[in-house]
């Protein structure tokens, strides 16, 4: 042992890693049983031993169980705050200092309608997998329903459950284009006053996003909006009858708008194209949307409250990629229930949930 | 322990899994110094220092990997005993194979139009939640296009992509409605042909689904499909103009179809209201879909090979529950691309990917 230098015990060290590595998993499971036979034999022979290789194939092995691993307690963590959330993170107490990440709290205007559910559940299995997320989400009705409660209470999400009921002289008829009254205003403003009445500035850090139950959300945005110091902008896909909507970046600046629709905005972009850091929600207490605004402007109204367009900080790779799109669900045509009772069939039954 | 229900039962038999490779890694540290010894004579420091280095420092990184979520395994584990000691130590002790939970095998036929990566996304996401689950990816194109071969890449699932181009006699033409001719039926059938020609009888054990891009799946329908044995089903929400869709049960047995059209069809269902044990596609080889069906007896067409009414498997509480909904998205409209042209300005740049 005499030619035992700190240097080769560290190399030695590693090799006793990899060593190890190799029992873990050949003991761990019984994938690979001919190749631990193999390494058995060529161990002794020092001559054929190629190092670099063997650390190669270490490398790939370490890989692989660290896949392996990822995506297995990915997968038990996300079974027990869906099977169990009641205990889910006091069993899994997740990262050491959960707290340094900012938190991302999601406001989703919903409303009661035949595709609420299907489109509520698959927004959640979006969410779950981003940390230190609460999604605050707001009926339009004048009480809470049992769906929505019931969603979210096993939806394994950390979650704030509020109402308000759109007056009727500013609900849209069914027949009325989209466009036609603001929608989700006075929605919107309740979860702006839930953040300014429950957090604290200072004790919690975060920032808001409007998160519509409809779109689609790439999870690389959320761990980007994360880092938000006043207001985050990127593109939206599919959005304003354009392949998507975008701020125009130069030189790390956002200098005007991509869009069709009146880019003389100030803030011409969609309500799932910004971030922002709830600091300024405490810094300017009176700022929210407004019914009295004209079309298109509910954006601006509220972002020239906080910031100027030259303070913005352009995300997803300085607006060239797509990380959100703005899909629509068709509205479901239930046209057949009524037939069925005019034959004398008995229609769905209104006791299972849909 | 009277809230131990199987679910969560099945929660505890996950978490067994990671336990014993968490006991694996404490035994190799007893194991450890003896390989020291053995390294010490078997490796003598010939190689190149420098790439043994670059190599020793990834393995550095990995390990550090490894240890950062050993710690959160043990954090899991302490919780465990201090919360639920009665069944803590059964779940630690047991040695379970994961090759032992049935595969799921999604078939989903896709094809090139503005909303598909959006979709694509979300439906990750869905599939990401879900363990031991092989995507099966089938395009409507002469060759596999970047954007799916790169969202498969990236989405961490296990998947095979394939394409197969439907011919132009039996495409829809844009302004045809959706049920006139049948659509996917070459690449459900390419899906098939893959597992019967990859997968084995005995050794691969699982499920075949056939997932539309389009649609939304609670997760609990993936736990439920697992154990079928011949043929499972159950309802599908907004489907057929109707809030759901289902069989009907009388005493655990399909009787009928709650359907307003055609409920006479043998299997009055939709594409993803049932699963079918891969074991049935090797006994019954040459069962297929097929191009020259009546209209709505594809799944007919197909079921009819593998079972009678009477052995189906109802699921999702006896056909009570709506765990799948047959959604649309609405097709894109990007008129407002040609009219900035018109006006001369600058379209979406085609080299974002949206």
């Amino acid at each position: 042992m005499g030619y035992l230098t700190p240097r080769r015990l560290l190399v030695f060290y590693f090799m006793a890693l990899f060593m190890s590595l190799i029992y873990v998993i050949y003991s761990f499971a019984s994938w690979c049983p001919n190749s631990f036979k193999e390494m058995n034999m060529r161990f002794p022979n020092d001559g054929d031993v190629n190092e670099l290789q063997i650390r190669d194939k270490m490398i790939y092995e370490k890989n692989e169980l660290l896949k392996l691993l990822q995506s297995r307690f990915q997968k038990v963590e996300t079974n027990l705050r869906r099977l169990y959330p009641e205990v889910a993170s006091e069993i899994l107490e997740k990262d050491s200092n959960p707290n340094d990440l900012p938190y991302i709290y999601a406001i989703t205007p919903t409303y009661t309608r035949p595709v609420q559910k299907a489109e509520l559940i698959r927004l959640s299995q979006t969410f779950l997998h981003v940390r230190n997320f609460h999604w605050i989400v707001v009926e339009d009705s004048d009480r809470k329903t049992k769906l929505v409660e019931n969603l979210l209470e096993h939806s394994g999400l950390e979650f704030t459950h509020l109402n308000v009921k759109t007056p009727d002289a500013w609900k849209l008829a069914p027949k009325d284009p989209n466009w036609l009254k603001p929608r989700g205003v006075l929605q919107r403003n309740l979860g702006l006053t839930w953040i300014r009445e429950n957090l604290k500035k200072g004790a919690n850090k975060g920032v808001l996003y409007f998160a519509d139950d409809d779109n689609t959300y790439d999870l690389q945005i959320f761990e980007e909006m994360r880092g938000t110091k006043k207001v985050s902008v990127w593109p939206v896909g599919l959005v304003g009858k354009l392949r998507y909507e975008s701020p125009i970046v130069v030189n790390g600046k956002v200098t005007g708008w991509h869009t069709y629709w009146m880019p003389e905005r100030d803030f011409a972009l969609d309500m799932a194209g910004f971030a922002i850091n709830i600091e300024l929600l405490f810094d300017k207490p009176l700022v929210q949307f407004e019914y009295e605004v004209k079309r298109g402007y509910q954006e601006t109204t509220l972002l020239r409250g906080f910031v100027t367009k030259e303070e913005l900080e352009p995300l997803a790779d300085n607006c060239r990629k797509v990380l959100v799109w703005h899909t629509r669900t068709e509205k479901a045509d239930l046209r057949n229930e009524e037939k069925l009772k005019k034959y004398g069939k008995p229609p769905s039954d209104l006791t299972i949930e849909v």
